[in-house]
């Protein structure tokens, strides 16, 4: 017979505090911590319970808090339970988002039907993705309807979410047809849905011309196997006036529905458990080198292959033997 | 005593065809290729012997090919030996260009005192580096007093490049200054010598304005600490009329000269050497996944978690088991 941990049960109960802690628990470096985590991810593997994931990015200054309020509370009003993961790439040097997310949404915050999480801390956004992927796994055992992992536009950051994501959303401010270079092909091949925010007061003709602007853009963009007639599609919202909002959720439940029933979803939720398998794999097996004792090796032999006491070849030759690798 | 590889002392004695054969010895994956390999290298480590090594990129169009040949027959009309070496990141997919790099430098490549030599093939251009890394430091202890490394312009490999040369090079075609916003800042920030190509019959003007532009773009810079009052600069050439090149060595002598009376270019050498054992040491590391045993149980297991029947940590850590890691 199996003991479950702990955090198993009430986790499956929807308890907010010991999700909270699971995740602070996936997220801890301690080797103890480590092997509790993955037991307790292995035995809420299958509670076939599913969420909706949705990634979204959106630069600073394009409102993204203020949507991801306005929406996620819309969806509470719905009867929805929300999540809200932060994944942000700049953690991995400043060891965190200084700034609490909860601050940022505040009535989301109180809504007891929601529930928000800064990004993970970790040496590298692989590391933090890694560790968000896996807080997504538990706020889906939870019983989360909706997973919104949210980023910020930095390229790097939107494939990783894209990768731990059912549908990917990007978020816009209105802006002129310069400004529509600005955003990389790479985000716009893999955005599902472009949301032009602010399409309110002075901006609202703007943003209109804008949302034009990206259709065409998506237009131009060869067709991806894996969408329904219409999509990648760009609308107007205004997360201010909470405009727009009941649209484009419709809009991501098409395409969900869509994908769903077309076996898309189960096919790319496949690739990407696989995917993440690979990058733990990569991961643990360079984890290795992070030990005090083969840092100071490691400092060492660099040392002497600088100063050309020994090639670089040769010196990690030695390094690896030493490991037994 | 220690037996020299048979290699040894042809290479010492600046012999093409024993470069040649220890070249393709160090891109060799055999494992006793690859012994041989790490050991002929730890030997040739302290010849004493020290070229300039020069990274050059340029994108297809530009010119790179003249300007390559006309540059070397230049050094060479000067008695100097000069090794071309190729870092093609398009190699890691397509197993080494196509085209030979030779049928491209006709003249160069009948010289006595020139060394051409194709990228490697690998399997990712970390891989291609190295190996480039390697084949450089060949080339040096052959006596070559100047080893080009040249790339074509992609980001990615400009970097890798950057961090197997003294200086580097950009060269460039003359345009408009709608297109220089086309060279990525990481691009201008590692150049150390901008050299825009075909000043010569209509282009010559548009190539002054387009000095004109750069030299303004690398003002915008922020000062770097390694180099001289003047640079990085940015100055016209003409491969096709060999106008240019004689004062673009000078350029590049005297930052040399400069890095190397205030001690930058020890310092950048030993950095490197440092950051490419770590290299080694990963890619050496990682190499364990890369057996057909290894390959297989990551496929099973890949399917697992794919399929639900593992978590992606969890099955990671099994694989890891096994491995001894």
């Amino acid at each position: 017979m199996t003991t479950h941990d702990p955090l198993h049960d009430p986790i499956l109960s929807g308890d907010r505090r010991a999700l909270a802690r699971a995740i602070t628990l996936v997220e801890s470096t301690r080797p103890d911590h480590r092997e509790r985590a993955a037991a307790l991810l292995d035995g809420l593997r299958d509670t076939g319970r599913e969420a909706l994931r949705i990634g979204l990015s959106g630069t600073p200054g394009v409102g993204k808090s203020t949507f991801v309020e306005a929406f996620g509370l819309m969806l509470t009003g719905q009867g929805k339970r929300v999540a809200v993961l932060a994944v942000d790439p700049s953690s991995a040097r400043t060891g965190g988002s200084i700034l609490g997310d909860k601050t940022r949404m505040e009535h989301l915050s109180r809504d007891a039907n929601a529930f928000i999480r800064p990004s993970p801390a970790a040496s590298h956004l692989g590391g933090v993705a890694r560790r968000s992927r896996e807080a997504v796994a538990l706020c889906e055992a939870a019983g989360f309807d909706i997973v919104l992992i949210e980023t910020v536009g930095v390229g790097q950051s939107e494939t990783m979410v894209a990768q731990i994501s059912d549908l990917f959303v990007l978020l816009l401010a209105p802006a002129g047809g310069d400004e529509l270079q600005g955003v990389k092909r790479g985000i716009m091949e893999i955005a599902d849905l472009i949301l032009v925010n602010k399409a309110d007061g002075d901006l609202k003709s703007t943003a209109t011309r804008t949302v034009a602007d990206y259709a065409g853009a998506l237009r131009l963009l060869r067709k991806r196997p894996n969408d329904p007639e219409g999509f990648p599609r760009a609308m107007a919202v205004s997360a201010l006036e909470s405009s727009g909002l009941a649209d484009a959720w419709e809009q991501m439940q098409t395409l969900a529905t869509w994908r769903r029933d077309n076996g898309h979803w189960a096919t790319c939720r496949a690739e990407q458990a696989a995917h993440w398998f690979r990058e733990e794999v990569r991961a643990g097996l360079l984890a290795r080198l992070d030990t005090p004792e083969v840092r100071a090796d490691m400092t060492r032999l660099a040392r002497d292959v600088a100063e050309g006491r020994r090639a670089a070849r040769a010196a990690a030759r030695d390094l690896l033997d030493d490991l037994g690798i």
